[in-house]
């Protein structure tokens, strides 16, 4: 009988948005694996810190490439693909094994997560089960106290990482929105939001839910330094009785 | 001093979902509120269930027209102020008094939740305090088990509320869609959907994560039947390495 592998969403970062489903699974497991950054913890570990069992056997999962490599180039693709191919033969091995593993991820598993390249790759195998999480964005317009999404508004969630045109463009044409994955493309997405007339309404929220939370009007943001974890949203302004 | 109004993410439907900070709401929380139909219990009321204090206090908010009246008829904004005052003023009535109320709400309380009409309306007069949720969408695809949004992917999600024209030039433009509202919207998005040949691509859940749920392929669907949980999805194609 082989193991089964849980797709564990761990929240947007305070340790108490996760699910009861969540904690259940992780005391119930004993192989946790997570994807981290060379040299660092992982965000995912950390927020699942105070939850993981003491007995629990650890399997970092660390990126070869991050920044160094821009994500266009082929040798990122390369680079990445044997990576999850690495990881896949990684936690197969506990898995024919008979062993239960939990791959913990921040926020909602199939919703920009790196779990999803394993998941395909191990669905054929093995039995899988997914744990949804709340999404960083939910916990980022939760940090800044703002409703969203009113009656017949629409959302639109962007990766900061698209084309100038393409950002303008569909920031044009949605009644809320999301801004993903700033990084180095706050600059980008500031200026799109600028020709659009948009900027008034943004906020910036850096590490929604975590210690280190900032929000703030994104007019007020002077830098054009952004973390891993920040966001752009412009709140819809739909039907309100 | 006055108590504090609590706005708690129950999550899609399955009561694992809830958080640890919802359940440990709850557990603190001697009045619980929540929207309901007419003569019904309440989806909120019975995903919190095995979650409420056996000694609490509940205030269910009858809403007085759902759809006996087109939302776009000016006499069901003028119903539904006249009702979001009144329950304004019910939890008021409890805050004022210094008791904690938690308004639970199905999903994430910031996302199209009706929750956010007593918020705006409480928010000037008594602290106020989130618990994000799961969204019932992230239940959705979980009940589906398939990766929503890849790399650079964008995700539209739109109310089925919308008119055709709309719907057609939205669903156009995005790379992963969420289709929520179906009910009686299912024939017109369906059309919409058709004419760009998305519905291939195109999943519908019913009760994501609930008890009597249903996943499908769009195209297998025969009938136009949609009860008020339901909602369509079209996953990401984007970059997977
Ligand atoms: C690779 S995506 C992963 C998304 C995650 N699976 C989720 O459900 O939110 C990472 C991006 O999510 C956003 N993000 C996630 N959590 C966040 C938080 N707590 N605060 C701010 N941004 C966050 C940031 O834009 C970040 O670049
Ligand atoms: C008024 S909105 C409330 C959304 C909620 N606050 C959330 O965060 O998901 C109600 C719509 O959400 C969608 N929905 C919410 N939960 C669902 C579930 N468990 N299964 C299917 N659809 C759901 C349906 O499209 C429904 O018409």
């Amino acid at each position: 009988m082989s193991g089964t592998l849980h797709g564990v969403g761990l929240g947007p970062g305070d340790p108490e948005l996760l699910t009861v489903k969540a904690v259940r699974t992780l005391e119930a497991t004993g192989i946790v694996a997570y994807f981290a950054k060379a040299g660092r913890c992982g965000y995912a570990r950390n927020i699942a810190s105070r939850w993981l069992r003491p007995d629990c056997t650890e399997v970092p999962l660390h990126y070869p490439v991050t920044t160094e490599i821009r994500f266009d180039h082929p040798a990122y693709a390369e680079q990445l693909a044997a990576f999850y191919e690495a990881s896949t033969e990684r936690l197969a091995g506990y898995l024919e094994a008979g062993q239960d593993v939990a791959l913990i991820c921040e926020g909602d598993p199939l919703f920009y997560g790196s779990f999803m390249h394993l998941y395909l790759r191990l669905k054929p195998r093995f039995p899988c089960r997914i744990v949804p999480g709340v999404t960083g964005m939910s916990g980022c317009w939760t940090a800044a106290g703002v409703p969203m999404t009113w009656g017949d508004d629409t959302l639109a969630v962007l990766p900061g990482t698209l084309p100038a045109n393409q950002l303008r463009e569909k920031l044009a044409s949605a009644d809320a929105i999301v801004v993903m994955k700033l990084g180095q493309n706050l600059p980008k997405v500031r200026a799109a939001l600028d020709a659009l007339g948009l900027t008034a309404r943004a906020l910036y929220i850096e590490r929604g839910t975590m210690e280190a939370e900032v929000v703030m009007p994104l007019a007020a943001k002077t830098d054009d330094e952004a973390p891993y974890f920040s966001v752009i949203l412009v709140p819809g302004e739909g039907r309100r009785p």
